[in-house]
Order: structure tokens, then C-alpha cells, then sequence
């Protein structure tokens, strides 16, 4: 789907809504909309069309957004925002929706103020989520690339067990940088976010930054990592054990892949959001380790990390073909070690299918 | 400086402002303010002092909160905003302050509407930018972990131009990789934003994002670069030519450098910030080139790549002793090459030291 068609979409969003254009503010829906993967830009998005839509960033982005935005009026102005504004005016725009999540309190009282100065009959209504929701539901060409971004972690993966990479008297940190220097070799522009190597008791700690802390044996290893590519993240966690599991590593272990399995086979068209997280959650809680299972099961992943649809305990609404999610359940164990098991995943019309492919086997190196 | 003290700098502000109290939700702040380095949680910092004064975050960072926040009382709520709303209407404050500059609209909405049901007593109050103020003015302690992260850069360029990495046929993605593996190697966590590595006409895009294009006997390559640690950001920029420079490459060089030698000379306790950016471009425009010169003079950095203060022509205010800055201007011929060079400053009652250590002279490999 090219940019031009989604901003299609978008303007059916847009009649819907009683709309006569879209200020957008958030870069990630910029790019999304237009191509454009610079740190500063704005968009209007005219719901009768492209004649009246627009592009605005400023001067460092001249060469670039004219090669990747060739198809929009392109306007150059540091105050991207207000020039939408400016122009929304201009072409006479009368109800001009913002993106409420994004846009702060100060940069919506700014706009505000601009429109009563030059164009007194523009108002702004908040528009909150209409691109998101278009994300949400992947195009073939995005499922392909965030294929390509799972198979880069999946490779970096392999090759880091292989090669022996996971030893004792490893730092997190050199096991870190290793994984993120083998996804750069099978193409990734970089890691999808920090990267989390967290080993014995840090394995507990859900969200552990790599420190110089030494991998021992007997250890539970907890690796969350993935791939940037063409602005796609992959997302996947292992945790494997350094030597012979000991028995409540194990119990642990089996347990959180029998809530992951759970969690994936809840997955479908029409599943209710709440319901995939309760398939998973429902298999620790009873085990009894309900309160140790302390965060969402998953979210959407994309264009971002995190994006719609969450799934958690309190989520509203059901899954659509196209969607892609993580199911990442996890048990921790404060002082002892945890374990999560992760993979994303895209909805299809039956079920779900898996873009991270390392397999969910307890690993004893 | 501890949190403790910052807590209590921001307290004269909050009595300044006549507010009770703030709620602090953008997470730079959140960890200047309480060392929390996590991704979810909220500050309530009262205007009297720390007994009612709360920090907020979700289950995943219980234990790394208790570490790393152990003075403050802690709340564990995944609404961590709308929890502080509620402890703020338990503890019977009427004016709280919140980040009008990072609060969305749709967030402010929400939280009102709590407000408004839970303590109708509680009004929220735009008060932008207070912690922005004070984290302008570095400490100590904070200007020691800029000088390590800018000596990191220091040592991976030189590095990488002494085992010869800046040569023909390597391409942009390859050298940008080295540099970060080699400020890896220093020290870094990790870089302090995307490498920007720019080879001949590329070199002419201000923000260019490297790829698969060698590098080739004539070019121009520009570097623009960072390391990240113990949380603050690294900002460098060389540009250096690959053989014997053209005329036309030495001049705009030259005239580049005379115009950052003017910016960094311009720099001190009391300067305007906008005549700063005058100093540096006036260099520029009276070559008559100003048109090519086509973005900010530099900008504050610390925990953030870009804070406050900004250097440019609209910039208002004025340099204080402690604020650390960048100087860069540059200059870009489309189609042909650019160049633009970079140093991180800290200002000193007297002029600024430089914390970015290599040199400026044209270097060519």
C-alpha cells in the first residue's frame, strides 16, 4: 500500500468523523502517511483529496522530503504545526482534527491562538487514534517487513548460541552488544529497542538494562531483543539456562510456555482483546503464580515497539486480520531468577501466524 | 547534586509559581528528579517538602524502583499519572502544577475529569518547563559524565581514522557500525542517537541516515556522532575528505570552521542565545552563502541529544555558567558535498570549555 493510499483510508476516517482535514503531528504517522523519515515534519490531510493536502518540514529536510515525499505539496517551515494551521486557513478548512494523543497541552493552546489570530473560523477538534487505527491492521508489504525484522533476531539468535556466545564469565553487556552486532550483520539498521540480557537474579527484574554483571552457570538467561528494519521492529524473548535446569527452573519454565502456548491459541479474528490475555494469564494464575506475572501479555508492534492493540486485562475490543502482536506472559521470581517466553505474531482468518520462528524449547547450554 | 537536592531547587520554583505542587510525567524529568531510569512512571513533588511528595510506576519496575528511588514513597499503580491526580487529592493539595509541555491533550482531559470526580477541591495548572530549567544549568557531576561521553567520541574517532576505517569502498552503513562498535568498546551504552555518516554529494543532506553508498577517493565524509553514558548524550561532528581536498571543498571549509571558531568565541556567561547563532552566521552570510547554511547554530544537551537552551536566530535568553551547548553550523551544496562541524561546550564564567576534544583542522585521508 503506498502512502497515498493510505491517506485514502484516512479521508474515509475523516467523512466519518465529520472532519474536514487532519493535522498530523506524530512522526511515526507522518511516515506512516507520507514516507517521510525525518525528525520533524506535520501533515494535513484534506478529506476531499490530495489538492489541498500537505506537507511541511523544515530546511534540513529539503533534499530528503522532496526524493520522499515527491507526491504532496511540500512547504518548508520550521514551525511544521503552524504552518498546517496557516494553511488549513488558507484553503479553508473550517473543522480541522488534531491528534489529541500526541499533541501537548502547550503546542494545542499555540495553534489555538494562531487560528483565532488568522483564521477566525477554523476551529480544532481533537481527533484522537484515526491513524493509529489504520496501523493497527498491517498491508502484505508490512508483514513482510516485519518478517524480515523477526528473521534477523531469529539468525542473531542462532549464530550467538552457536558460537558458544552464551557462557559463564560473560558480561550482559558483551552478550548484549554481541546479539546487536550479529542482527547488524543480517541487515537490521539496529536493535528495535534497548536491548535486554539479564542473567540469574537480574532475570527476575522484568525490564533489566545489561550491566557488567558476569553470566554464571546455573543461571537463568533472559534475552528480549529484536531488529529494526525499514522502521519495523521485531520483538522476541528467550531465557535459557546455563547448565542442568534445576527443578524449580524448570517448573517455572514449563509453566510460562503453557500460559505463552495458551495466549497464542487464543489468538484470532474476533478474539476479544481482554480474552487473549485471560487464555495465559489464566494458566500461572492457576498455578497460584498469578501475583508474579506482574505486566500485559502483549502488544501491537509495527512502525513502533508498542503500538494498538495492547493486550492486557483491561484492553476493549477484538482482533482483525493483519494484526500484528507480541504474547510475552512472564513469571519473576525477586532474588531467584525469571522467565519470559515472547514471539509476535500475525492474525490471519484462523488462528495466528508465528514471525518469530527459534523454537520455545527450554534450552540448557 | 542527589535527587533530594533537585527536588528541593524545584520547590523554590513551585513556590514561585504558587503552586502547591507538580506532577512531573515527562521521564527525563522523572529521572533527574528521582534517578528512576525505567519507561512508566510519574512524580508528585510538593512545594513543602518530601513527606507528601510520591513516585509512581508499574509492577514490572518494583524492584528496580526500590533500588534505584529508595528515599521517595512509592506507589506501584499502571496509571502512574492518574495516581498521582488521586494521592494529590488524598494529601488535599488545590493547585497542581502540571508539564504543559509534555502532557497531551487527551491525558490532560482525562486527568480533569478524575480531578473533578475524586477531589473537586484539586485544580491543575499549566506550568511548563520548570524542570527544563533547571536541568540547563548542569552540575558537577553531570558535566564530568557529558566530559566522559564526549571523550568516548574522542576516542572512537581516532580510532577508527588511525586503523584507517575512513577509506574507499567501505560504505556508510560499515564505518557508522565501526564507530559504534568502537565507542562500545569505550565505554558507551550505546550511541547517543542514529550515526549519521555522509559520503560525498550525501554529505550535502544536513540529517542523512547511512547506507549501503561507498565512500570514494574525493569525497567529502561527514561524521556526526555521539556516545550515551550513564545517560547523557555525546555530540560531535567532523567532516574530512578522502584525498587531496578540491578549492572548492577547502573553502567551504575553511569558511565553515571560521564561522564555528566565531560561534564558540561569541559564547559566555550573559550572551544573548540568538546572538550566538548572529555570530557564527554573520561569518557565513557575508561569504554569501547564508542560504546554505540552513538550520539552528546548536542546542543544549545533557540527558537529552536536544534540550534547552537553543541556539538559534529566534532563540530568547541568555547563557548561563554551566549550561552545556553545541556549536555546529555547516554548510551544504546540494548535489555536490557539505560540510559542518560540531563541538559540546560548557560555559564557564569566562568563554566555554570544550568537552568535545578533536581537532578542527581539515583532515584529509
Amino acid at each position: 500500500m503506498t502512502p497515498a493510499a493510505r491517506r485514502e483510508s484516512l479521508r474515509a476516517l475523516l467523512r466519518a468523523a465529520e472532519l474536514d482535514a487532519l493535522l498530523v503531528t506524530d512522526l511515526v504517522n507522518v511516515r506512516y502517511l507520507s514516507g517521510f523519515t525525518g525528525s520533524n515534519a506535520a501533515l494535513l490531510v484534506h478529506a476531499e483529496g490530495e489538492r489541498d493536502s500537505r506537507f511541511v518540514t523544515d530546511g534540513r529536510y529539503r533534499t530528503q522530503s522532496a526524493a520522499e515525499v515527491p507526491d504532496l505539496h511540500r512547504l518548508i517551515d520550521r514551525a511544521c504545526a503552524s504552518a498546517v494551521v496557516k494553511e488549513a486557513g488558507v484553503v479553508g478548512i473550517r473543522r480541522l482534527g488534531f491528534e489529541s494523543g500526541h499533541l501537548t497541552v502547550d503546542a494545542h493552546a499555540g495553534l489555538v491562538d494562531l487560528a483565532g489570530r488568522e483564521s477566525p473560523r477554523l476551529a480544532l477538534r481533537r481527533a484522537p487514534g484515526l491513524v493509529q487505527r489504520l496501523r493497527a491492521v498491517k498491508d502484505d508489504a508490512e508483514i513482510e517487513a516485519l518478517r524480515a525484522a523477526c528473521a534477523i533476531a531469529d539468525s542473531a539468535l542462532a549464530e550467538l548460541v552457536g558460537a558458544g556466545g552464551l557462557r559463564p564469565g560473560r558480561t550482559e553487556r558483551e552478550v548484549a552488544a554481541d546479539l546487536e552486532r550479529r542482527m547488524w550483520r543480517h541487515g537490521a539498521e539496529g536493535p528495535s529497542f534497548e536491548t535486554i540480557v539479564a542473567a540469574g537474579p537480574n532475570s527476575a527484574i522484568p525490564h533489566h538494562r545489561p550491566t557488567d554483571a558476569e553470566l554464571a552457570a546455573g543461571d537463568l538467561v533472559k534475552l528480549d531483543f529484536g531488529a529494526l528494519r525499514d522502521g519495523y521492529h521485531s520483538d522476541m524473548t528467550r531465557t535459557v539456562v546455563l547448565g542442568d535446569p534445576a527443578d524449580w527452573q524448570r517448573e517455572v519454565y514449563e509453566l510460562v510456555a503453557a500460559a505463552q502456548r495458551a495466549g497464542r491459541e487464543a489468538l484470532g479474528v474476533g478474539a476479544e482483546l481482554a480474552g487473549v490475555d485471560a487464555a495465559a494469564r489464566a494458566v500461572i494464575a492457576d498455578a497460584g503464580r498469578g501475583e508474579e506475572f506482574s505486566h500485559g501479555l502483549g502488544h501491537g508492534v509495527g512502525l513502533q515497539i508498542h503500538e494498538a492493540p495492547a493486550l492486557g486485562p483491561g484492553s476493549e475490543g477484538t482482533l482483525d486480520a493483519g494484526m500484528t502482536v507480541t504474547v510475552e506472559p512472564g513469571v519473576y521470581l525477586a532474588g531467584r531468577g525469571g522467565v519470559r517466553i515472547e514471539d509476535t505474531l500475525v492474525i490471519r482468518a484462523h488462528g495466528a501466524e508465528l514471525l518469530t520462528r527459534t523454537d520455545r524449547e527450554l534450552l540448557a547450554l
